[in-house]
């Protein structure tokens, strides 16, 4: 066992073999989550809410408790806009400062029920949509992003404090700090786990995801939520890959391409057919229609701050309110319909010729400053499409920096998808030890 | 004013009229109300959590403040699956008992930032999805439901417990018991009312809605959503009314059938052109659909209990989880698919020939016992289309039991939707005195 000295460094399905024959205590993982954290807590920030001495409690709980189920003792981190039974949740706004639900989240209550252990809560953007910035930074570089609005979660499964964490995506807020943090994310089908709990910014588009350090441990929590089961084989060799630079290639910067490249010379060379896919025209106009949709559900979803406290509400979370880009509700309509109509368009695009789309998780590496969480360009898309995607680490970019590439399929193709990621990982992400000697140095 | 001895019976626009010149105060009216609580509650039974001490002490205050919006003191019941800050949220199971979030649900947050008085919980079925029944009787006859799921908000606003209530519909939950308590309802177009901290069953089809005894009342409320301004003037003379039996009409019963033809004679009557509307053969899907969509999505929302709770989770609710239906990923997106694309042909119906479309709320009368809470098949298709419905009572059906009309119009058009209502409500509800004398006798 390669990180048998520090089960910080473990995978979860690596700890959880560990835990589940008795090698390893849930008090012994969690207390070298903590020492992490204590150690790079000052330089990462990626917590909002931390009890340690109440986890490592809740820890000798479990393992007084024995195996609950396969999750058992391991520690989760959790965006701070979804609820959770025993910490605030205060979205990163002060309108929240504090406020304790005492219920958990779905995707929370999943986990928990199959012995997961809720380490914290972790720093976001306010209501993951806008307003303030979370404080945390790039694990490989302070002076960078981690990405967001799932900063926290991103950056502390990426600095090896938490083998895993849940992250929402609305535009790009999941994908693109898995591109940005060196980790592995998914991004279900929409509707297949629950996002009740989780702040709601839109209806359409909101969907929860989570992060881990390889695929296997995507799969483990996947398989808590049904959707992770897929025993048919896959082969690198043969497997049929569409290389989609997408509507939003315009924006794409040396470190995006430069991971896309690699990601498909890497497969090729493993014997996949990796073809250039261009999607019907419609599809140029998506990226378009999210914007529509996120900015007019958003009318809703923030009234009751903007009745209660609008005088600390962010400037441009007043304006979905208020409309201020002043979408017509025949614009609104024509944004649904065009999304409504590509979908199965999208999925139709699977079969003898295709079995997997890649595509850019982020532009590039993160960007300097904290001002920005970088750009979701390439990600809107997808979140509109509601097609589940895994994000993969690809390779450092010019700046050092990691940068991933995004795995795409059809909607409820999520074990699937899951199985291919699993097999084409090993290819794509050669520079694992390298990022893990990084982050330890 | 016909009502100013008994507070209780006052509509809510009647009371903010007079509490806002000063005539009457918070206290008073929310102590009418209590009053006519205690008076009727063991035969109707419609609340699960009620502190007549504490709301009183809260009108106090606001009688304090001053006014604070247009809502000032009018008191809501609220269907115990949608979050209050104040009460538990028990969502009417064992599961959930006793539990208090602490934090309002979108639509009660705007509410109460508008003055509004959260009197308490009513009862529910439960997670307005399944498993236990409501105890609440029918006002009118307490051998009788009074519908549901949104059971005792229904019959709180239809028995003068409370001026307004919330409620929900995922297929029939909202119109359908105003169509058997006698009071008015509205299920806006999805996403124009915020419903996060309304327990979700199913993403694509969860609406809140709220109840009043007059058009006016829905109007009051709906301006703090923003979606009731609507000045044109409505004329019922020459107003295009499209008569729509809709698909479901093989399950008309005599109360429904006298209802529609009541409210399309008396429009007629007053100089509206009534014609038939058959949708296209596409539409006839709709209810299927709906049924597919709810129990898909009812999966991933009822997982959290069922891994939690396994032993005390109703067993319908977990033949969602277990997807006992067999319903393939095929055929959930079918039904997508026909509701995407029935959508737009629906909204292309309105114009110059039709303003407004006039269809049953429920097939008849509510029926005998507490076992059932009625047919939802003439609702599910419009919560599916996503369309505004605004339901108005139309007459006593053969059970002597009243029964309501739906008003349907396109999505986004709910201003003038309620402004149709407004105008051809006096001519629909003829008989809004003798309810009120038969409950009162």
């Amino acid at each position: 066992m390669r990180n048998a000295t520090d089960p910080a460094r473990m995978t979860a399905s690596e700890a959880a073999g560990l835990i589940a024959t008795g090698k390893m205590s849930c008090e012994e993982l969690v207390r070298a989550c903590l020492d992490r954290i204590a150690s790079r807590d000052t330089a990462v920030k990626a917590w909002l809410w931390l009890e340690p001495d109440q986890v490592v409690r809740r820890a000798r709980e479990l393992d007084k408790l024995g195996p609950k189920g396969p999750l058992h003792g391991l520690p989760f981190g959790v965006k701070d806009v979804i609820d959770t039974a025993e910490f605030p949740t205060t979205q990163n706004s002060p309108i929240y400062d504090g406020l304790r639900v005492g219920r958990d989240a779905a995707c929370v209550g999943v986990v928990r029920g199959n012995g997961a252990l809720i380490l914290g809560k972790t720093d976001t953007v306010e209501f993951a949509s806008g307003g303030r910035k979370a404080l945390t930074r790039n694990p490989y570089n302070a002076a960078h992003t981690p990405g967001g609005s799932s900063s926290g979660s991103g950056a502390a499964v990426g600095d090896y404090q938490v083998p895993l964490a849940f992250g929402t995506q609305t535009g790009g807020s999941h994908i693109r700090p898995a591109s940005f943090n060196g980790i592995y994310g998914i991004k279900p089908t929409w509707g297949l786990v629950s996002r009740e709990g989780a702040r709601m910014s839109s209806m359409t588009l909101d969907t929860v995801g989570w992060y881990g350090r390889c695929v296997e441990d995507l799969i483990l929590v996947g398989t808590a939520y049904r959707i992770a089961e897929d025993a048919t084989p896959v082969s690198v060799k043969g497997l049929r890959v569409g290389l989609c630079k997408s509507p939003a290639w315009h924006a794409i910067e040396a470190g995006g391409e430069q991971a896309l490249a690699t990601a498909a010379a890497r497969l090729e060379d493993a014997g996949a057919i990796v073809e250039e896919l261009v999607l019907p025209e419609p599809f140029n106009g998506l990226i378009e229609a999210q914007n529509i949709i996120v900015n007019a559900e958003g009318a809703s979803s923030f009234l009751p701050e903007y009745t209660n406290a609008y005088g600390i509400l962010a400037p441009d979370l007043r304006a979905k309110v208020e409309n201020a880009i002043g979408t017509t509700p025949e614009q609104l309509v024509a944004a649904y319909s065009l999304a409504d109509s590509c979908r199965p368009v999208f999925d139709s695009l699977f079969g003898p010729t295709l079995d997997v789309i890649l595509t850019p998780s982020s532009p590039g590496e993160a960007p300097v400053g904290l001002h920005t969480t970088g750009n979701a360009i390439f990600n809107r898309m997808w979140t509109l499409l509601h097609v589940p995607n895994v994000g993969i680490p690809a390779c450092f970019g010019p700046a050092g920096l990691p940068v991933g590439v995004t795995l795409v399929g059809k909607r409820y193709s999520d074990a699937r998808l899951m199985a291919i990621a699993k097999a084409v990982a090993p290819v794509i992400d050669t520079f694992a030890a390298e990022r893990e000697r990084r982050l330890f140095a």
